[in-house]
């Protein structure tokens, strides 16, 4: 019966598809070596306890910092997390069942803030101590314990211990396992960053939101907002007031509340708003309202280098968005600057010749003018490498220069002694949909600086979702999970990061993070894909696709 | 200088990306003879005004349901959106402003519910009258009014009321153009569903709740889960507790309290939810916890027709999703059944022999007696299409037909005097990723079907994500937009829809829609792709891709 046997054997294929993934992800979180944290605390050490965690669970704010709003808002945001499985409906009665009241092992979330001072500079500490013990003879425990000396340290933490508590199906309460838990973390550099690019599409308030919230999951801590581009102009700019002009339509627009409100929902995070104007390239958008600042009519970028009006209104808008943007570091571009503009327009033409410079000055000229813009409105000028590649000793000596054309500039950049951000697009692009997650893992923005003081003027990192092909329907799935990899390589102890077997070592860690995401309602996509944020390729657990 | 004109002409494409999309995107909403409601209510006249809406709107709830809470906690939720841009914030004195707090033309929204029962039947009075006057002569208005018979139809009419509000970035005002509205509006059919499957891919709790939300913003009302296939089989069943070890991983699962709060979240969006159990085929998740369901060990499906415990588990469950989902109809699948698996196991095989029964005979009869089941827990059974095309008339006279395969089958259904619902899966089925918007918006439950008492029997139509390749990461953007197109087919009546010029008549408004979707967080994907949820080809405005 030749049938009967094709078919046993589809049953046969049928019955493996079946039960080794079930295997594999019962095995996700029975890798005791492994540890389900992401990123990877800098110390930590547990046990092999199982404690239970109370549905009522409190909040004690302690220390100076301790009663701030950022801690209770905090505190109810990650209990809607940790408890999403709620028992508290009449359903229970149906099946004759009652909620369990009493006898949980963590009642309390004691949480100590040491200082009140709730700047947000870079650099703040976001150290903090986590101890989940477990009651040991005369103990009376009963809680967990973060203790940090701000609060974004605080954030960190409550971020961490949400990670440890799982929802236990069988019991139908929430658990931490491997208890007693003892962590003391920080992290590897101060800047870990996000780009956002809401010029080439508009991304709505909410999806910011969402984008932002998705951060602090990963310990991210800088939204870089690359607002403004050649394609649309969507922020609102009081003194100049028809730049917006050259947004899409008249809906795809930010108000300057709009972006307050921003910078605010990413301070209740722990998380910076950098913002960038991008000069003098990449600003064609600009002069949909102002058509002086094209050099012609048909030639429009860069930005006329030869018209007062166009300095003018830089220092306008920079005046406008400083009351906008607390963060120290603003970003002015500078990058993929063709001059041809400049040079083919008669009338820059003779004011390139009567100055007596080439197109390239005039970009040297450009930067440094809007550098020094920047810095007497109290900013921190970053630049994109190119201008550190042209002019290098020519740019401001506070100016971060920040990468992104290729690997081993950042080398270069430390040792003039000016400040670095790492963003290889080989690996940190994440519009670069063929890299696949282990290649954003192991990108190391320390390599090649070795001399411990240039270690320290290497800022962090930053992953760029460049949005040309990423609109809200999409962003989401194509930022996660692959820059949760590189936020573990700019959160984590560098030592503790595997450099080998990460197939094993690691990829179990970010299955189960990305799923994490996925419950938390954001669409991070399959982690090994060959091509980031495509399908899964046929029915399957979260824990291995 | 040939590079010169080269550099003019790339200059003038690129002035016409920038222009052209601006022009048409402001086109949008110049289109006077078009109304940007989706989907468009039944009759509604507007005039040439413009109101503004008080950010200090306030509710006015009356009649007897006036006091419910879901009307509070709807008119919360969609003040929510209605005022995302928010102005209150201190950044205003930074540019010299002050928010407006008086003037405004709207102050309140006075919602009437004539009924207080909250019964959510099929067919559920969703009717609504909405109007927004201007103010004439002596008139006092100073507020939109909705009235209903059901909280169900003002759901309806406070989701209608957010779409005529829209944020002008020039006044930061929220207005109603148009005015004076006058809409009375219902739905032309009563079933208008959703189908979600969460066996091929889990989809956490909170992606489900975003879908709900999105499915009341198209005004669907049915979420036809799909709980349980071969695959995995997810819900908890207290009485057979071993049941969801057929789940992908011990996290990938619901609680029985998990599913009614997924009824409840539903109901309070006026949404039904229709559970699934789809028998005896796509069961084979089933037999990791019970083996015995299985034939045997190498053939799995369809669930063992010769075993009386087969049919006292599905009657065991039943009477546990009884207590879970209170809608009357619940989906018995049906579909897709091989009988090979009977015909070829010894032990079945003979037990069909001794019955007198063939494969079919026996698929029959399994079919029969979980309808039996069903109607015996107080439920109308809805089967899928094969089970009418097999035996049309041993089905239960109470039986709804849920057609998939293709055209025509409704026609036949309803002239055998069953109810039917029409899903044809060349136009309704949302994983068919190469049907254009277009050839979803068009498609006719009523086609072929002209005698109006044979047209009552047609209970609506689904459109259907199967999730073989849809997992939280990616479904929100494979339903929408196209579930829209279905949603106005759906709801809308048929003489008010357009037949021709679609893309001057139709597309600029789901254009629209679609952004409103993304401004309210849901990931709707672009509307004119080739291939639905594909990225966009380049950058650009959201109401032209």
């Amino acid at each position: 019966m030749p049938s009967m046997s094709l078919f046993s054997f589809a049953a046969l294929v049928s019955f493996a598809a079946l039960i080794l993934p079930r295997v594999f992800a019962a095995g996700v979180a029975d890798v005791d070596s492994l540890t389900y944290v992401w990123p990877l605390p800098a110390e930590f050490s547990y046990g092999n306890g199982t404690l239970s965690v109370n549905p009522g669970l409190s909040l004690v704010a302690e220390g100076g910092g301790g009663g701030s709003g950022t801690i209770k808002d905090a505190f109810d945001r990650y209990y809607k997390i940790v408890f999403q499985h709620n028992d508290a409906f009449s359903i229970l009665n149906a099946f004759g069942r009652r909620s369990k009241t009493a006898g949980f092992d963590i009642n309390k979330l004691r949480v100590i803030v040491h200082s009140k001072d709730e700047g947000l500079q870079l650099g703040v500490d976001e150290s903090y101590s986590l101890s989940v013990p477990t009651k040991d003879g005369n103990s009376i425990a009963g809680e967990a314990v973060i203790e940090a000396n701000t609060v974004y340290g605080a954030l960190r933490g409550l971020e961490t211990f949400s990670q440890l508590c799982t929802f236990d199906f069988g019991t139908k309460t929430v658990l931490v396992r491997k208890a007693p838990w003892y962590i003391k973390d920080k992290p590897r550099f101060a800047y870990r960053g996000l780009l956002l690019d809401t010029s080439r599409h508009y991304q709505p308030i909410e999806v910011i939101k969402h984008i932002i919230d998705s951060m602090s999951f990963a310990k991210l801590n800088v939204l870089h907002w690359h607002i403004i581009d050649e394609q649309s102009f969507p922020l609102e700019v009081p003194t100049y007031p028809k730049l917006w002009q050259g947004a899409y339509s008249r809906w795809e627009r930010y108000t300057v509340e709009d972006a307050y409100e921003i910078v605010n929902f990413a301070k209740s995070r722990g998380i910076h708003v950098m913002a960038e104007v991008d000069v003098p390239g990449h600003a064609e958008s600009w002069g949909k309202g102002y058509p002086q600042l094209w050099p012609s009519s048909s030639c429009r970028e860069p930005l006329d280098v030869s018209n007062n009006f166009t300095f003018d209104l830089i220092s306008g808008m920079l005046s406008d968005m400083r009351k906008i943007f607390p963060f120290e570091l603003f970003h002015l571009g500078g990058d993929e600057v063709n001059t041809d503009c400049w040079t083919f327009t008669p009338r820059v033409h003779r004011w390139l010749q009567s100055h007596n410079m080439t197109g390239k000055d005039a970009y040297t000229s450009f930067v440094l003018k809007a550098q020094q813009i920047a810095i007497s409105k109290g900013w921190t000028p970053v630049n994109w490498e190119e201008t550190f590649n042209n002019f290098p000793e020519k740019l401001d000596r506070r100016t971060v220069v920040h990468n992104w054309l290729g690997p081993g500039v950042c080398p270069k950049v430390v040792n003039s002694g000016l400040r670095c951000i790492f963003s290889n697009q080989g690996v940190w692009y994440l519009d670069h949909l063929d890299v696949p997650w282990d290649k954003v893992y192991t990108a190391e923005p320390l390599e090649g600086i070795t001399d411990p003081s240039k270690q320290k003027l290497m800022l962090g990192g930053e992953v760029c979702m460049w949005g040309e092909t990423a609109d809200p329907s999409n962003v989401l799935q194509t930022i996660w999970p692959r820059a949760a990899a590189a936020a573990e390589r700019l959160w984590s102890k560098w030592e503790s990061i595997p450099t080998a077997n990460l197939n094993k070592t690691v990829l179990p860690r970010l299955h189960y993070f990305r799923c994490l995401l996925n419950t938390r309602g954001v669409q991070a996509a399959p982690v090994t894909n060959a091509i980031a944020r495509s399908q899964p390729q046929g029915p399957g657990s979260c824990y291995y696709q």
